[in-house]
């Protein structure tokens, strides 16, 4: 397989993509990597690094989308960023699928500029793996799509079991609707609706999961709209840093507990390294007729490589042929039983 | 202040309602206590406590809600149950506040029976404090209403200010929609609407926060629908447990961590004191004709005491009032801005 990556993309690019893209060449002989940005910054950093030359390849672009520009307005004007270079190195066949950590909004609107939506997807959507606590699952939308309507929920089953099987290696993945609470009264107009719709279809529904329970292994995949699934991400995100924060502060205090630190810091870095979502690399938006993964802009060069990994398995799974064949066998089903959005 | 006290309500009672009233009683020596529920029970957890008799009432009632029953089902089976008989006495003017931490469902719905809603309240809502991390904030709705207008929004505002100002004891708190982003033209349909009406009421709004950004000050409460509410409070929940059950079980490892842990201790305490909802006591059900507190059904003496503590105080603070005077100033502006529901 071979991956285009955006060298430019991410808070410490192009150090960490550069890094990142050698780590995982090294790691995978079978698979190539195209690095897209500055040719002059990228070989600085490639120099005394070890690598094999053939399967890395520099690929010149003279502009980068900074991650604070508007998407659509930074693609419009700069024609020759590396991020857009590095999308339509697959529209052209030229790669196999396409990692960005760089501007989220811009990865996205290329996706669907480039790619287009897949035969019969009416929105394409972000899957995110939650790592903790029991097993990882995965979770979409993630916020590509606010408002959704049942059709969209299920399709986002169909797309999040064949991203859960490749991903994850789990055959036949359950699948559970984020609601506030298990029985299928419960939740608002459009959970209540998409349940029964769930309910009907071919994707191992398991019912309703709350907030709480989702952590605790009750399902391989959890479908929401994008509000809710950015809310889960961000309060998740803002509960874990903060606890973190407060138990440092508490443990400075005294020399006693910085002792007692010490002892514990193997289990703390445990903790951290079962919780961290470097571990899976990326987001891939799924729905679109082409591989790719959005990265995390914090991303370091451990999530890089583990971001080329999972957009070469997706690829040479042929994840998006099967979210493809799922979805077409599923039209006459939606057809009778909720109206087209 | 007398409040009623629905002594069997919740997972303890009325081992932790009776001690509870008593701490309660002891601290505010010019409140009364009202303890619903059985006689012989009540006493005999009374037996041994020092209290003054004169101001802790036994009230007997028959039956007892349970925790799992249908919340409609129980209201209109068991006529003499505990709650019923607590909420009455607030209706009936022989009280000025209830609490109970017995089944919530029923509790909400007796707030809504008994009380009826205040004049120019369409939805009663849900706050809760949440205590964690920079400084305490309110968040409603916290579940009672999951399809939401944007007026029904704008409603929580006021309701939430009056709450914080006699609860966290804040002038003219600042109000923050919860959405996806911190640009008015982020969110679903519902905040991107509700953002409009927000700016120009008087509710000292402060613009959208995202899901991480509320948990570090920034601002006083927290509007959004009881959908997102209740994942917000279900996720935070399921990521502060599983996160101290993943550390435990690190620690249990090995004995080196086990004293590490140890001189640690004093830290782990505080934090968990500080992140304790306990020290809230409970969630008012706000806009109702009358001052009802609903507890946790795992409630502790410690969570009661201070659930009485927020009843006495919302009651004495007359938050009542402060909500239905704001609402009744702003029904212009709702006239001209958004169709009612």
């Amino acid at each position: 397989m071979r991956v285009a990556l955006d060298a430019m993309g991410g808070d410490n690019a192009p150090s960490v993509t550069v890094a990142g893209a050698v780590d995982f060449l090294n790691a995978r002989p079978g698979d190539e990597v195209l690095l897209v940005g500055d040719e002059d910054a990228i070989k600085a950093e490639l120099k005394g690094k070890s690598y094999t030359d053939s399967r890395l390849i520099v690929i010149h672009a003279s502009e980068t989308i900074e991650m604070e520009e508007s998407p659509l307005g930074a693609i419009r004007r700069k024609k020759d960023s590396s991020m857009a270079r590095a999308f339509s190195l697959v529209k052209e066949g030229k790669a196999d699928a396409v990692v960005s950590a760089g501007n989220s909004g811009a990865a996205m609107a290329l996706g669907f500029l480039r790619f287009g939506k897949l035969p019969g997807v009416d929105r394409p959507a972000i899957a995110t793996v939650i790592p903790v606590f029991t097993k990882p699952f995965v979770l979409l939308d993630a916020g590509a799509n606010v408002d959704c309507t049942p059709r969209n929920l299920l399709q986002f089953a169909h797309m999040g079991r064949a991203y859960c099987s490749s991903a994850l290696g789990r055959d036949n993945p359950s699948v559970a609707l984020l609601s506030i609470g298990e029985e299928a009264s419960k939740g608002d107009e459009l959970t209540k609706e998409s349940y029964k719709l769930l309910k009907s279809a071919n994707v191992n529904f398991v019912g309703n999961v709350e907030g709480k329970d989702m952590f605790f292994g009750r399902a391989d995949v959890v479908v929401c709209d994008g509000f809710a699934g950015n809310v889960v991400l961000k309060t998740s995100e803002g509960i874990a840093e903060g606890a973190m924060k407060m138990l440092r502060d508490e443990i400075k205090k005294t020399w006693i507990r910085k002792i007692g630190y010490l002892l514990l810091k193997p289990a703390f870095d445990t903790f951290r390294s079962r919780t961290d979502y470097a571990e899976y690399g990326g987001a891939p938006l799924l729905g679109v007729n082409g591989t790719c993964i959005i990265g995390h802009g914090r991303s370091t060069s451990v999530a890089i490589s583990n971001a080329l990994k999972v957009a070469t398995d997706l690829a040479s799974n042929k994840v998006l042929n099967t979210i493809a064949a799922d979805i077409a066998g599923t039209v006459g089903l939606w057809e009778g039983s909720v109206a087209a959005d």
